[in-house]
């Protein structure tokens, strides 16, 4: 049996990486997306090990000590991070894992699990990223303005990927995802055993 | 536009490329299939620059002197061989070119032209190459025990290449090669143009 593969889903908000992640997830449910551990509070209907696994700060704090993140962030004084042996359980088990995470933290996977496929989910065009950060309505323009400067250094990131995907529309960015993941399987640098099954097979 | 993908197709006689090769054709018409040059005389119904282009001798000995081959080979006394001219000019043009191609000849490929997506095609099992070329019919006990030897070593090459590709059903085989393609077209080191061009848009 072949290890899962980890499939790295970033992009710059906007990117539209939630939406995509659903649409792999209801396609493909033998997918499994990957949990944070978080110290953050539960909202209401979060549930414990479903969205989030909630720990205390001590926890976490220890877990970082401990090597025991693929990634993690702090945002506003709470911290999020990706459980790497939850993660690698998964993978040993030949299940496929999603981590839909943002750039900085998919810079941290490069890292600590560079046998991961990085993929990174670009906007089909500046003015539609644009338009999809202000339909969102929270942003004053100056806040815009920042968001933007900020997501061109992101996707200037993508160069360090494996591939890039452009959303333009989320049935086809699911199924280039598709693509991605069936083609990665059959890398010769993840079938050496098979490969050399079979030369011997034939030579009997 | 993209630069056309040069997809190299081989594996050991038995494997069913010249079947997988057809079942890409017929359902993506705008893959191109590689016509070689031979110096054989064509057969009752083939057509010059269909199945093949026919040449002297001497402007095949003249081509190879020149480097003009992407490869070639001498087979009972009759060379075959790729027109790396013929084929960069479809690449130029944007279009795939499919070359289905024996493992001698994948091995030089390999040196002229690197950028190719090779491909391994392998029988899903070793039992199933045996019946495979038994069924064939024309092989004594003697030929199919040299020929077997023969596929075991090639299949040991597969190693080198870039994907493997089980030949187990032809729809299913022929499907993940389109799956192949289309995630070597996302591939980062085929797109930094893309995301050049769009962080600068965003940027703006």
């Amino acid at each position: 049996m072949q290890t899962g593969l980890l499939i790295v889903i970033s992009g710059p908000s906007g990117a539209g990486k939630g939406t995509v992640c659903q649409a792999l997830l209801e396609k493909k449910p033998d997918l499994v997306l990957s949990v944070s551990k978080t110290t953050r509070q539960p909202r209401a209907g979060e549930q414990d090990g479903v969205n989030y696994f909630f720990v205390s700060r001590e926890e976490f704090e220890q877990s970082i000590a401990a090597g025991e993140f693929l990634e993690y962030a702090c945002v506003y004084d709470h911290y999020y991070g990706t459980p790497r042996k939850t993660v690698e359980k998964m993978l040993a088990a030949g299940r496929d894992v999603i981590l839909e995470i943002d750039p900085q933290g998919a810079q941290q996977v490069m890292h600590t699990y560079p046998e991961g496929v990085f993929i990174f989910l670009l906007p089909p065009s500046g003015a539609e990223l644009r338009s999809r950060i202000t339909n969102r309505g929270t942003e004053s323009m100056d806040n815009l303005a920042k968001r933007l400067t900020a997501a061109a250094l992101e996707i200037a990131q993508a160069h360090q990927y494996d591939y890039v995907v452009v959303n333009d529309s989320v049935p086809a960015a699911r199924d280039r995802i598709f693509a991605i993941i069936m083609a990665e399987k059959l890398r010769v640098s993840r079938n050496h055993n098979l490969i050399q099954a079979l030369a011997e097979e034939v030579k009997k």
